[in-house]
């Protein structure tokens, strides 16, 4: 584990981390801000969508100001396994910068893209070692394929997320071009096995106990064929979960959007972790 | 003028725009934000540095929520001209990317670098066209080669500047190996020409009319032999014009350090641009 880079911005520390990762089996790097003071502060993840790294949110989503202000440590994870070795596709959507946030088990993906499994067993346990954060659980966000990864990752480890949100998030990958191109990729084609990475199967299959916020546009482009914010809300419904959708008028899919909305996300979670 | 992209962020929007440019004989692009509501509005410019073009401020200094909070205009222009005709060189600090405000006179420069008098005699001329501007002077600011440019395009332009302010701004380029070296290409040797460019130099000899911002990180890489704020602070002082110059402790070159301090500046700029 080596810090690879540093710079101070509102007060806190914005650092680079590179490290061998064991569930990957090659080099990963992530960035977290760390808030001035001495803690303990909760944790944020924040999961990115196709084709980014942590760069991405670290510089364009404006968190970090909301993070300061309110006290919380925030975690950017790379969205795949990267490296030489690690296979990939010309497809923006299926290979590196595409790693949903699941674990492969067809050929030559299951070699290393596990990015479920190196978020909760390895990152998590990572981050205590580098950063003063609170015990107990934590807050996790994203967007697009992040989005995906958040609720999914919530629901399907309660016992390390208190609060989830999302923005623009994929809710149903086994509904929608994206996902259904990666799952018949990384996970072949029984499709029964898909239902364990789709939020709104997991929604109703798991339950999710607390509340969920999920702004998207109302002028993004992916809105209809990729998004389906609508199979949220009922999955929501049929859960008896309380889910606020915020469908944002005029708001596209880019970081234009996310930063427009980011202090809400903050602030949101900041009240369940510490609640 | 066509605009290319367009995105809503805080209730505003973000607007790319390219034109055929005269001044500099290419086609060039920049960026604007326009907040929600009827206007008029006040304009701040925002110049970039080295390597950058208008997207870097756009993405990552976080100025935009800040100037839709307080109805505010924000311009981002293009740091160099650009396209194939375009001379450049393999330094990131000379030719494209590396504009630094001035009208060159030496070959092969002379024919396209020309950043001052695009911005004064062709950009602000534009911008009323495509934004409700508020009549009368503009703000403007900078990082880095745009703090220069921000500097000396106020001190040369008083006619079309009410504010000025810079992050991390090279002062006296006359003294620098980054002003030196470009100076040395885009002018020639005879160093009498360059005064005309350095923002201590013409903090003297020009004076301003009215206060000045400016912060700089004390950790940044650049502090000592680039950017000598000590020097704007004895040119104010013999000037007899008043400069914050705010030493920020353990910040350093990057937009990191921008966007921690924009808010101030958006709003110093406003109670200005409106007093």
């Amino acid at each position: 584990m080596e810090k690879i880079a540093s710079a101070k911005l509102f007060g806190g520390a914005h650092d680079v981390w590179r490290h061998s990762s064991e569930v990957l089996g090659v080099d990963m790097e992530f960035a977290t801000f760390i808030p001035e003071g001495e803690g303990p502060f909760p944790v944020l993840y924040f999961l990115s969508g196709l084709t980014c790294t942590w760069e991405n949110a670290a510089t364009k989503a404006g968190a970090q100001q909301f993070a300061a202000k309110h006290g919380m440590i925030l975690v950017f994870p790379d969205t795949s396994p990267r490296g030489d070795d690690v296979a990939d596709d010309d497809s923006y959507a299926l290979g590196k910068g595409a790693g949903f946030y699941m674990t492969a088990t067809k050929a030559p993906w299951a070699d290393h893209y596990k990015m479920d499994s190196y978020i909760i067993d390895e990152l998590t346990a990572f981050v205590p070692k580098i950063a003063p954060v609170t015990g107990g659980k934590a807050g996790i966000t994203g967007h697009s394929m992040g989005g995906h990864g958040a609720l999914t990752l919530a629901m399907r480890y309660p016992d390390s997320f208190k609060s989830v949100s999302a923005f623009a998030p994929i809710v149903a990958p086994t509904k929608v071009p994206w996902g259904r191109d990666i799952f018949h990729a990384y996970l072949g084609d029984d499709e029964s096995e898909w239902a364990a990475y789709d939020a709104c199967e997991l929604l109703v299959s798991n339950g999710w106990d607390g509340d969920i916020l999920v702004d998207v546009g109302k002028a993004d482009p992916f809105l209809e064929a990729q998004l389906k914010p609508d199979l949220l809300q009922s999955a929501a419904q049929k859960a008896g979960v309380e889910l606020e959708m915020r469908l944002q008028e005029g708001y596209d899919h880019s970081y234009y959007f996310v930063t427009s909305f980011i202090e809400d996300h903050i602030t949101w979670h900041k009240s369940r972790l510490t609640a």
